[in-house]
């Protein structure tokens, strides 16, 4: 099994309640590539700029991940400025620097066109087309997209969805794109336009699963501290995918655990500033989450006799 | 084991983007004991005017609920208007009309003072007090409050809570009376103030459940139909009430039972208008339901080995 993502790796500088951060490490290829490694190797593909830290490749080297399709090229790398108030919730955007991103166009080193399991990073849905007609015969691709996209580069999306086995995307997003404000139905739409699953992630509600009527959700674990939501959803597709990788089934069960190990990989995410979390945990603390979880969402039958007698409605 | 309510019993006037209704029977006692009866028998102190219409009472005794406490006095029944928007997550009140609902002193029947479980619906902290004073030695006592009672009665609410076992609010009500924004660090704060546990009610994310350091978390089921919100709270706290009655344990499997029959049951309430559906439902489709709860949140336990072997962080 062998994982390849495509997306942006950037410089990010973060504002929020609890401090500021200049030029952190970031990006959905960054976060995802992080977040899988945990589980399986994974293959990137991105863009940096000649300001790009050795350092940082360094590290994400370190974390077993194949840079042979990370490009460096003249110029800056992608910085992104955001900021989230008391609530957390929302990144609000203060800068984006295409800079190199601006050109970038995906092309995958031969050794990469076999990979199994796909993550198409949230880029403009020509280019994820483009990623798809370079991978071979994946078992499984997801991708992500964003409100910008839905609006600006919808007839290419809707191409990308008929191509892809999984859509990863927020409640807003799933609203927006299927033009519908219940949940249910909106996922009802987006199956309809391809994906034979979806995610939708909720924040710090969790994360719902529909793939044909079977609906799985998983709540988010409740912290107590919660400092940086950056990376948070690319965080969830990285563990959610890097389990599928590493696993190898793509059965109800797994994609069930998957569900669950995407949470716990964004619940450490989003503890510290940038990738600072997953810097710092290992297998035991992932496993430790993951049992928290379990006890978290455990409930038992209903009494056998505990409906008995009372009066129909 | 008994059942007590103590609250409002009302007429609702309804608009949602599926309809209006006019004058529908309503209030915070009426959707508890109509949710609670699947379960147990219910026992309410409410007060109605001279306009409330005899089928109600009627409905209310059918469904086994002891009416001892049910004061009819001189005057009109309380009114509650509203409306809601597209996302039906917040209800708009259009008008209040308190009418008798103004002088409400909350009499216990000599025959209520024994009620084992007892639920004090959203009304003035001062009245939740007065009651506890005319109950003898219930077992498990939980309240309901709302934004209005925690900015202008918080000392009395303050007092409420040193004498309750168990507090019911939605997340806001949380944040607001704890003066926190993160929810966990805020269920701390509530619980120093006097309960045992606390239950945070966040509509269609479901709710969590704080005791100590144990936290349970019930998803709300997701609904392609989903009609009124109005007395969703209420119709999950009486399922939560009613099921710990029937079942005689207070211990932390118990309580994660009546989480998810709370849920459960408002599932159902907001189906239809008003008590529609908590008409129609029996004892096959709570239990049906509760099976598709189990299923929602079921996932297995992590395999062995997925995480052997990965770099440490």
């Amino acid at each position: 099994m062998a994982l390849l993502v495509v997306g942006s790796v950037a410089l990010d500088s973060l504002q929020t309640p609890f401090g500021v951060r200049e030029d952190v490490l970031g990006g959905s290829a960054t976060y995802f590539s992080a977040a899988a490694s945990f589980f399986a190797p994974v293959r990137v593909v991105a863009v940096v700029g000649e300001d790009f830290p050795v350092e940082h490749v360094e590290f994400l080297r370190g974390r077993g991940v194949d840079l042979a399709g990370l490009e460096r090229r003249p110029g800056r790398t992608f910085r992104w400025s955001g900021r989230y108030e008391f609530d957390l919730n929302q990144a609000h955007t203060l800068d984006t620097q295409l800079n190199v991103f601006a050109d970038f166009r995906p092309k995958l080193p031969e050794e990469f066109r076999d990979s199994s399991h796909v993550f198409l990073g949230n880029i403009d849905p020509e280019l994820q087309l483009r990623v798809l007609d370079q991978v071979r015969a994946p078992r499984i691709v997801a991708a992500d997209t964003m409100n910008f996209w839905i609006t600006s580069r919808r007839p290419a999306l809707l191409e990308v969805l008929k191509r892809v086995d999984l859509l990863f995307v927020n409640d807003a997003e799933a609203r927006q794109l299927a033009g519908e404000h219940n949940i249910v139905r909106a996922a009802r739409t987006i199956l309809a336009l391809g994906p034979r699953a979806l995610v939708v992630k909720r924040g710090e509600y969790g994360a719902l699963f529909f793939s044909g009527e079977d609906v799985f959700a998983s709540s988010a674990y409740p912290l107590a501290e919660l400092f940086d939501p950056t990376g948070a959803g690319d965080s969830f597709a990285g563990g959610f995918m890097g389990y599928l990788a590493r696993s190898g089934s793509l059965d109800a069960s797994a994609m069930r655990r998957a569900m669950v190990v995407g949470s716990v990989v964004a619940s450490f995410a989003v503890e510290r500033f940038g990738l600072d979390r997953l810097r710092e945990i290992g297998p035991e603390e992932i496993r430790a989450r993951y049992a928290e979880f379990r006890r978290l969402a455990h409930f038992d039958d209903l009494d056998v006799d505990v409906l008995s007698g009372v009066p129909r409605g």
